[in-house]
């Protein structure tokens, strides 16, 4: 039987701890190509490059037979390695792990999600895997055989076109994770703060910084729920924007 | 009556035509403020500055007693607009004129929805507009009744927490556009292809180049549809990314 082909891919970068983790597991399952950003990527979300031009450098961090670092976003390296290095589409992406969490709506903000969702889009199951530790040092031992059965599912029940999953890990050494649980994304947001400072010539500059909160603390069907219960969280995940609900609303007032 | 607040973003860049414009109209409904990235931002999606600082610079373009260009993206100049200058939310966000479509996919990769999504993140009515002309001299002026009637609508009827509008209007004179339908997003993607070239060093380099496929083209009830029927389409945006139909079927497996 033909092996999987299996890319991989990540928003912090080819050589992080987290994507070496990963590109270690993958091999267990299939034959692995590496394509992940030449530096770091995180919060890049949907982002593409199309004002200016990318590149591809051969890296040797995975030890595999194809592994490259790429100039552009999480979703431009697994736009080049669909249309552009692979004769056909990979049989699962995995993107991560991430160093952080991607739960609730950061998954619009992450370079990591983006490149799964965009997987999604390609026609490819793909799985986006996040470790709650933003730390470098993090310790991504407990959460592998979590992603083993989560890639296993995957290689033998394809995900839905337009779908994928995001994962994410508690920050809890093996013994104390609970299991799996699948649910849906968590209403919350970022309230940011910006952090304002003067440069040596005088003039303001600022950092994003913010606080999460969680607008529904009290349900038990979220990520955040999973995830502050001791559960790894999986939420299927599609890109249908619609507001569905919303339309037949609307559609008397704009349409007259 | 105390006039509205009202944000004018965009991801073209503060000095682009479709901004002055929605600028120009914004002004007759209520006190504009600006904060737009000071140079292209096309792509960005919902990407953020967080490995570097932000800085904001007064500018002139738009007669409006508060207008910034901001180094960032998109998302960044909504963030530092409710969280850094202004003293409480605006009633209205809008974005755009975006030169060229964002309907159906497009809205995942665009900085100008982005902008709006943000918007609807931070509890603000916001409207993202795009005229389906990529050309810098193209004619905004048909899309102003439509414009002002929409923003009438959102100005008399805030949108549901979290949702935004994703405007698009044909390219097409006053006269022959049919009205406004209200619409979902089409399933539809970019099939890409890498234009390959050499630099003058022998090396290769990559333009992202792509061909838009609409995958259901019979369907009436989309932003694709109403736009190749001669309609402004609306489609009412929100990012509850989980595919809620597919928790069932994957959780018996992934929970065992």
């Amino acid at each position: 039987m033909k092996r999987p082909k299996i890319l991989v891919t990540n928003d912090d970068g080819v050589s992080a701890p987290g994507i070496l983790h990963l590109t270690a597991i993958a091999k267990n399952y299939g034959d692995v190509i590496v394509v992940a950003p030449n530096k770091p990527q995180s919060g890049m979300g949907h982002a593409i490059t199309i004002n200016s031009t990318l590149h591809l450098q051969k890296t040797n961090y995975h030890h595999v037979a194809e592994e490259y670092a790429c100039s552009g976003t999480p979703v431009d390296c697994v736009k080049m390695a669909i249309n552009h290095l692979l004769p056909e589409k990979p049989d699962l992406i995995v993107s991560g792990i991430n160093h952080g969490s991607n739960s609730s709506i950061n998954v619009i903000y992450s370079g990591t999600m983006s490149a799964a969702v965009e997987g999604a889009l390609e026609g490819c199951s793909s799985i986006g895997f996040s470790l709650c530790d933003y730390s470098h040092e993090a310790d991504f031992e407990a959460s592998t055989p979590f992603i083993k059965k989560i890639i296993e599912y995957a290689l033998q029940h394809p995900l839905p076109q337009g779908t994928c999953f995001n994962v994410n890990i508690p920050k809890l050494p093996l013994h104390l994770i609970s299991g799996i649980k699948v649910v849906r994304q968590a209403k919350a947001n970022w309230v940011e703060r910006f952090d304002e400072r003067q440069d040596p010539y005088g003039r303001s500059y600022y950092w994003l910084t913010g606080e999460f909160i969680n607008f529904e603390p009290e349900a038990s069907d979220t990520d955040e729920a999973a995830l502050k219960a001791g559960y790894v969280s999986v939420v299927p995940t599609q890109v249908d924007l619609t507001a569905h609900a919303f339309i037949a609303t609307c559609k008397t007032k704009l349409e007259q």
